[in-house]
């Protein structure tokens, strides 16, 4: 057999910065980083992309980027900020990546220029889709705003957008040029997104890091009080377990092991089933307490550990159950989710439980009757909690 | 300042096998590859994108590729074969997009599935930019079926489509799994496309290898009478040439410089003035030639040498000028090529430029005077050669 044999390898390189009150003129951080990255004779433009949510919640943050970048020399900011609606919407409307695609041509932002971003999770997966396609890649910056981008999927390498209702159809591996976490950001979220972060930091410590998920049940409380400083160190320290696993085996996932999906297949069917009206971290909480109580009824995980899971998602806040997950004579949509999550992997599943705190292991079967049985004894155990209140 | 560092490499490999007679049941190139990776309790699915040019001129191919894939066990082949339009009509047509992304979604095409495209470069381009985008990158892969193709564009690592009628607006960097070149498709294109893969081989040649160029002169005549055993060899050799050029030093292109593009700024612009009904390798082979005199009128390049060049392009069937980028009364759609070229750089020209056959020199200047010169020397040239005749 006649062949040549191509074999390369590219490397990707990204700082993640952590910082409050990035557009304070005082605060050099993106600057600085602009700076390093000037080109001799080439002039860089910067289009900034804004989730109406932080708008909103900003009303000085569009003045505030003007009167940043007349400190910062060779750089041309396009004066035109795009505020685009925030949450599922952003990848749901096709027309708003249009929107970016048509700023990136009508703007001239080339290979060499700046499309950054500032939002939650979707608005970051949305812009960083139009920024990988656009002239093949154009530079991209993260500015996440919410407690999951900033500590998960704002300091990854995937973006994407809805297609046919489906999440994520369409979409890339492309890492950002740089993230910026702003922790200022985080002071003007609803309850409900500073909680539903924290559930991916949960994960990940329960898969990777003991010590981790010790340092969340002992701030649980402060956390879902919204203490700041214990939040900043949650964040630092789930995305840098995050940037670890990334640049560990299979940075672009091209094989089927998904270590962090971690409590994530149920959570899926649910978020399909509600529609994308609840919070992505909510579903997971709910995915993580289901796998936890299937790994201790499979005896991988002993019940004091299991339990222990359980008290730390509710003091943080997370209900442990959703309605719509239910099983009624003996079904619920729960079985068509692990169905359709075996199909999406092409006929053999692979999915996470837990060993211990800290250690999981891969499975390639569940047993219908034990998620059943899990999803009961999930239900007493809710119970026994409201008779014990 | 606190910042988490990020930084890994992703390694891509791929094989580029030539054959003749791919789905011939006989011919086990194919199939041995989608065997060497099957997994275990996946099932696979293979959808296959065909040019109509492709499928007219091979009314038996549809059926040949169904009859092949029976003697392939636990792949499961999709019946329906979609054909697009060939031609950058595939890369204009948005709709045409969609559709292989619709057929994406229909059949469960995932990350484990594979693609395939058969055509010239406009559907390899088009359809492995859909493979790229859909599930963030299903597999993909390629069977170019004209000289260019089999010789450049589809062993390579970029794919896109126009939009807003800007060529490559959107697209990606994603290697395929796998090239397979066969020959025999090349025994149906017609003279225009058999010849002008061949201004790459040339290009590449040039600023790369001068045994090469050597043999290329030497084979000319051959060459433009269609003669398969030197085309064999020229599409090899030239398709080695651009995969070691790609795992050099830059493959996903982040750096301004790009050697490959020697002749092409020019091409570009000839390309969109005459809205893409000129072959790009026609207006690659106008590129070189100007670019060859350019070289030659800075001093760079011996005349003898630049004459050689020339006499190469004749003998391989291709004009050297074309009346679209006449200079008239000083003036010449050519500056404003060369302009917008600067910008779409952001502001920085990098040209290759030829020191002798087989070296190029990259340039960060061109003078429009000697634009113009160059382009009054080639067509007194074209003039003492209508003459002589
Ligand atoms: N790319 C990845 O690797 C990855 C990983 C996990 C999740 N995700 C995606 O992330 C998305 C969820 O992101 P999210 O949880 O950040 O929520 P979100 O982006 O849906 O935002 C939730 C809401 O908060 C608002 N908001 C954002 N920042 C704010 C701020 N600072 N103050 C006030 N309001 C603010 C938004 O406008 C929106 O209304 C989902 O689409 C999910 O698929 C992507
Ligand atoms: N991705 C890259 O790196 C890269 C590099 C160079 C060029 N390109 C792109 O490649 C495209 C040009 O590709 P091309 O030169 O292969 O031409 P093409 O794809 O435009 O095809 C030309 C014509 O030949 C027909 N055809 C194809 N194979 C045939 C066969 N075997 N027999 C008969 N007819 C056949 C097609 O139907 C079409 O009508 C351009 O869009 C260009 O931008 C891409
Ligand atoms: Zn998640
Ligand atoms: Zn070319």
């Amino acid at each position: 057999m006649e062949f040549l044999q191509q074999s390369f390898s590219v490397k990707f390189d990204y700082k993640v910065y952590f910082t409050t009150h990035l557009f304070d003129r005082a605060n050099d951080t993106l600057s600085s980083f602009l700076k390093e990255r000037m080109e001799e004779g080439t002039i860089q433009k910067v289009l900034f992309v804004l989730d109406q949510g932080v708008d909103e919640a900003h009303p000085g943050l569009k003045q505030g980027i003007q009167d940043y970048f007349e400190t910062v020399d060779n750089i041309h900011l396009i004066l035109e900020t795009l505020v685009v609606p925030g949450g599922e919407e952003a990848k749901n409307d096709e027309s708003l990546l249009y929107q970016v695609i048509d700023a990136v041509n009508a703007h001239g932002i080339d290979r060499h220029s700046y499309l950054v971003a500032i939002g939650g999770g979707a608005v970051l997966d949305m812009v960083g889709y139009a920024a990988a396609i656009s002239h093949r890649g154009v530079r991209h910056i993260r500015i996440p705003t919410t407690v999951l981008s900033q500590n998960d999927s704002g300091v990854g390498v995937k973006n994407g957008v809805n297609f046919y209702r489906k999440k994520n159809f369409l979409g890339t591996f492309a890492p950002p040029v740089a993230v910026f976490n702003d922790y200022h950001f985080l002071t003007t979220l609803s309850d409900l997104d500073w909680r539903s972060g924290m559930s991916e930091a949960v994960k990940v410590a329960l898969i990777k890091d003991a010590s981790f998920f010790d340092w969340i049940e002992h701030n649980a409380t402060m956390l879902a009080a919204r203490d700041m400083g214990a939040m900043k160190y949650l964040v630092k320290r789930c995305a840098a377990l995050h940037l670890d696993h990334i640049a560990g085996k299979d940075p672009f996932e091209t094989g089927s092991s998904r270590p962090l999906d971690f409590g994530h297949w149920s959570a899926h069917k649910l978020e399909a089933l509600a529609d994308f009206s609840i919070r992505h971290g909510e579903a997971v909480a709910i995915g993580i307490a289901l796998d936890t109580v299937y790994s201790m009824l499979t005896k991988r995980l002993s019940e004091a550990d299991a339990r222990r899971i359980l008290v730390v998602l509710q003091n943080l806040g997370f209900p442990l159950q959703h309605p719509l997950l239910k099983f009624e004579e003996g079904n619920s949509p729960l079985l068509d989710g692990l169905s359709e999550f075996r199909e999406h992997l092409g006929g053999k599943l692979t999915i996470m439980l837990l060993i211990a705190i800290g250690t999981g292991e891969e499975v390639h079967e569940m047993n219908e009757k034990l998620i059943r049985e899990s999803s009961e004894w999930l239900e007493r155990y809710a119970h026994e909690q409201t008779i014990r209140l």
